[in-house]
């Protein structure tokens, strides 16, 4: 690199930092909004985050930064440029690009609609009132459409909703995630009947039995030793709280989990733990000569959530990690679950029955509850239904794939924060989350053929250090459909997570 | 007010506003670096807070402040505004002023040799060694030099040392507190003889008998409930933490304390809950329709220790209040003190003894470590004395004025972070704190005589009304030798505390 191509270069990335450095801290301070602030406080927090929010986007759209885009990536020398070289280029290009063409007007406009928006959501949900959810809804969306079609130009999307999709899941389209999302639903309603069907059903009153807040604190502390997410000691770079909604927030040496401990539900606080714990490791494994840098980044939301999973699902309900864990988890527990067999343990905690609420959805059903929201959100953005038609839809819906009745729409179109706030084309990302995870665990199976007789010893170092090297140390080099083919030398693929189900519920249930 | 004063006057608020939003938004990420952060996570946070300091400074020193000010100050009605306008006119002109005079390097230099020096402070202080200490300490020293001489133009103080004191202290001069402080001294050395020549010693193993954490937590919020600092509730604008150092943090609806429970030492975190707490109810109870203005804001640091003293000393020192809360404490604490009396008790926490370090002392000996530290800080700036001169002449004074034999520098002059952390002419406050309070007891009595036996009986509510309305509510309307004379009627004066001191301790120690 010559000099100028270099020290403007270097000037992007000083600048990349201040703008990381910057949304760090703000998401401290949405992390203790949500963890430890005194109720009191929320007005001038939000007065601190809309602040901290501005300066972002003033720092982002900065006229400097698309001066020396222009010199560094029209520079004569420009293709001598490595691979990491040129992607935070073009991941910077692509986020100025993106952040200059919204106009700041419509920007803050929709950042007061939504806090309005989720405002009246809470209530509207405490109250089961969608009517009065209704016009602050369509406010937003109207507001979050303008934007789609002002992305959908610069990001060159075939649709507004891909533009949307882009900005969580970037190259993903909705005509992918259709194709994908339709044979993702018939194998899950395949496998959803079958063990529906099975005589061999789980007693999951064991999961009632009561376990004590402390008791399950320091049931999610060896969890996250297990895990190596270390929380303890002197050189810890986590900490684990708790708030209504477990969430993971953080960037390399501070990344942070919250659980939900229910005394009556003690599985809720470990699924969650190790849920958040592969976030956290994704987060914290992201290579440290990136940090700050674009690269530096998480490849994506799916990516994000196939992590999660993995720790949560495959390792963490599979009958290995607890052969392992559950003569520890008795032994913490007293004698609450001293009469329990590893099976029946097992099969409790992968129990499969549909529901009405996303969040606590078992791994077959899931996949179901965020196609439904999926399907609504293209067919919102291609104005198919109306705000006004979203409860019939989702209710029709949930009955067709799920068949449950959905009473009224707390439980149903009003369960998820992500539309109040504002978060169109995010809910493809769990699902696609799922379908990556299938997909490294096939991967992994053929170089770590004894994964799961190591995780019966309660060793998670090799498939860990997998993960790191084949997921958590590429950051964001390449974009979600480049890594998948890095990884698995194909492209996007339900057939892998479908198989893992197949085999893992067929065992549990007999068939 | 016409239109365009009214106008430009409103902007300057506006600017205001949004510094006090930035800083108390950067005082939840200290507070979070005390309390809760991973420890790996303090280079980043670093980071933040040096982002933050270089955003708040550029907000502080914007030319359009200047620009308004001129146009609101110099406009032909400028005169007839009221004094709540004139006196945020005023303050922030005194900011701006102050600000925009120091040259920016100065500021950033500074601030980096500030980190520096702490860091070698905390290393230096755990081995006991000054000579690894001293060259940070005397560029630090050298560079805060050079602002306190920039600044005494600025605010046209007698010598640079008196420009430091006027950032904590408004108006305060370093002559009128040589002047007191000779008072104090001489009248706190008198009681000091007193009390150690008394027959009548306090048993003081009392206070070394062990309490659980648990169980001083509990206490604790007995104490905050106590005190009106609301720390639990759905409304709750407070909470308390645990830190190596007590503090108090933030900003009328969100304002945080924290204590450290020693087991053995439980008096400790009883006194340090108090004194933070009066602390809390200063912020919380500022003016409310003046939040986000400079008036809006504490009066001093001597008035906010004040308040502290307030509640840690005079209250919560008190026999009065043991009348009401022993019970409680023994109640709580099973059988632990079951056997000690109001007098045994009242006497082993009011025990005077000379002492090396100034936070563990007593309300006698107290006001001599801050006098000795005092004379210190004026004498080095005056180059009567050197950086390297320090220990000995500190370890002289310890022996002159309190009769005590410093060991080593670590429980010497390196005791306290104040130095290492660039806070020349802070130690003044303290002593000034004890000072107001005793004219504020003063004053308080003629209203309320039955005070006391309010407290015997639980009820602090007459007292913090008089706080409220005497102190709290007036926020930086008036510097503090107006304030002073605006409470009491007449000028800082040491005789209004020394005959407290008197008055409590010839009763403790009968003399």
């Amino acid at each position: 690199m010559t000099k100028t191509l270099m020290s403007s270069y270097k000037k992007l990335l000083e600048k990349m930092k201040n703008i990381v450095t910057l949304h760090s801290a703000a998401s401290i301070l949405h992390w203790d909004m949500e963890t430890m602030m005194p109720p009191k406080g929320i007005e001038m927090r939000s007065l601190q985050l809309a602040m901290l929010s501005r300066i972002g986007h003033k720092m982002s759209t900065d006229p400097e930064i698309g001066r020396l885009l222009k010199e560094t990536m029209k520079h004569p020398e420009y293709s001598s440029l490595d691979p990491v070289h040129k992607r935070n280029l073009y991941l910077i290009k692509k986020s100025y690009d993106e952040q200059t063409k919204l106009p700041e007007e419509l920007v803050v406009e929709a950042s007061k609609q939504q806090a309005v928006t989720i405002d009246t959501w809470k209530k509207a949900k405490a109250n089961k009132d969608f009517a009065k959810f209704k016009p602050e809804l369509e406010k937003l969306f109207k507001l979050k459409k303008q934007a789609a079609e002002i992305l959908m130009q610069v990001k060159e999307t075939a649709t507004p909703y891909d533009a949307l999709i882009d900005i969580f899941e970037p190259k993903m389209t909705s005509e992918t995630i259709s194709k994908v999302f339709k044979e993702l639903r018939e194998g899950l309603i395949l496998l959803l009947r079958k063990c529906e069907t099975s005589p061999k059903q789980p007693d999951t009153a064991i999961l009632k039995r009561q376990v004590p807040i402390e008791t399950q604190q320091k049931i999610g502390k060896l969890l996250a030793e297990f895990i190596g997410y270390d929380v303890t000691s002197a050189k810890s770079g986590g900490r684990i709280d708790e708030t209504e909604h477990p969430f993971t927030t953080g960037y390399y040496d501070d990344v942070r989990i919250t659980t939900h401990y229910y005394p009556n539900r003690f599985a809720s606080s470990i699924f969650s733990i190790l849920h958040e714990g592969g976030h956290a490791l994704y987060e914290q494994n992201l290579k440290s000569e990136w940090m700050f840098q674009p690269v530096g980044d998480e490849c994506s939301m799916g990516f994000h959530e196939s992590q999660s999973r993995f720790v949560e699902n495959i390792v963490g309900r599979s009958r290995e990690f607890w052969t392992y864990f559950l003569p520890k988890l008795k032994k913490l527990t007293g004698n609450v679950l001293s009469d329990v067999t590893l099976d029946d343990f097992v099969h409790a905690i992968n129990h499969v029955k549909p529901s009405k609420i996303r969040v606590e959805a078992d791994e077959v059903t899931y996949g179901l509850h965020v196609i439904i929201r999926f399907n609504l959100e293209r067919d919102l953005f291609a104005d198919k239904i109306t705000i006004d038609e979203l409860p019939q839809v989702w209710n029709e819906s949930y009955s067709k794939y799920l068949g449950v009745t959905v009473e009224d729409d707390s439980e149903g179109v009003m369960q998820d924060t992500h539309w109040a706030s504002g978060l169109y084309g995010y809910f493809p990302s769990y699902a696609l989350g799922n379908i990556y995870s299938g997909q490294l665990l096939y991967c992994m199976e053929k170089e770590q053929q004894d994964w799961r007789s190591q995780i019966a010893k309660g060793d998670l170092r090799n498939v860990k250090q997998w993960l790191n090297k084949n997921v958590h140390s590429h950051g964001n080099l390449y974009s979600p459909p480049e890594l998948i083919k890095i990884i698995a030398g194909k492209d996007l693929d339900v057939d892998p997570f479908l198989n893992y189900l197949h085999e893992k519920y067929s065992r549990l249930y007999g068939f």
